[in-house]
């Protein structure tokens, strides 16, 4: 059996640094449900390395719905960056909730062809723990222009 | 005393069939938060019937309120139709929050009369169970164009 | 050691009358988590005093960072005094998330700055209490045309 971090290689991506908040806010926040067990809120994640975006613009008019599905694999790539800082992509029991919002043009209507870039990857590395409810909405700005920022609500083992 | 299911009916409304999540993600995911009881985050719920939308178009100037009012009542009977599926609808102790997304052209300010619709429905059926906080916002696109998207995160017993 | 209380009117600050909601649903629903602690889901909160919004419009365009700054200030405050009816703020464990709407114009990327303003008054008033994970996203539509919604997901003492 393999773990997320060899499952994630094998995809042929690495883990990112997990991006620092700005400002007065954190990247997680966790709370113990019970003595093994901790719910955490992993702040919304944006398409960013080293606080530079990788990915601007609207979709489908600035960017493909290609290219904003590779910008929903960093923002889930830095949710799994976000979950092993928190404690260790190890004791991800279960993804609850994905709340994806894609950049959007007026009338756009596929975010959840956009956000299953996202869905895919986080099953793909964590297996059925990282089958997950989710919340897809288009928004008509996003902070930096990103095309794609998404939160999640993580299950994690605490022992 | 009636149920739940019974006061839906009197209302006019059948539970539909819950509607499958697309692609890798799933309608509900369940927390343990004691012996007795579950947190459940409930996916976004749009006005659907068999992978079809029932109603699309921007508030107002493409639908008028009283149409997505009812858009927000399809919402709501998904919501519905997951919790039962997902330990029944007899289990919820309260409905913790709404999240509603409301596609609406600029400058429309009266997402809350929409979402009013499937608050007051949920209401209707549970009782004081049905009493939620909520978030209304609205949206420049949603999925499929639908004119509202209803998230929910509830409270259930398990035992 | 000062209160919350004290730090608030320290920085010249008032804590508002909690706003009511409107129609079915509720300004905050608690969910016990274990003998001593709640999770607190607080409603969407909008400026508003007296059901009269203080401030309206889209930022940067009708509203300046500034402004729409000083209306995040007041979302947080009445998050706060949404907490204070809620149990009270001394017993405010920890802020969770705040989710922070911003009615921003197309191509606006800046919400995190106006949003900062809200997470800034929580950790002055709360300390490391009021240190919290975020998501900010823009909305081209918000209820009465308000600049900025922010709801939150506390963790509170409940003995």
């Amino acid at each position: 059996m393999s773990s997320p971090l060899e499952r994630l290689r094998a995809l042929g991506f690495e883990l990112p640094r997990p991006p620092e908040a700005l400002a007065s806010y954190v990247p997680t926040r966790s709370v113990p449900i019970s003595t093994t067990h901790q719910l955490v809120w992993v702040a919304g994640q944006v398409p960013v390395r080293d606080g530079k975006p990788l990915y601007t613009g609207r979709v489908p008019d600035e960017v493909s719905i290609e290219v904003a599905q590779e910008a929903a694999r960093e923002c889930a790539l830095n949710i799994l960056a976000q979950a092993e800082r928190s404690g260790g992509l190890d004791r991800v029991e279960q993804v609850i909730q994905l709340t994806a919002f894609v950049l959007s043009a007026d009338g756009f209507g596929e975010q959840p062809r956009v956000a299953n870039a996202a869905s895919e990857l986080l099953a793909d590395v964590l297996g059925p723990a990282g089958q997950h409810s989710r919340i897809a909405v288009g928004a008509n700005a996003l902070p930096l222009g990103v095309p794609v920022e998404i939160a999640a609500v993580l299950l994690m083992r605490s022992d």
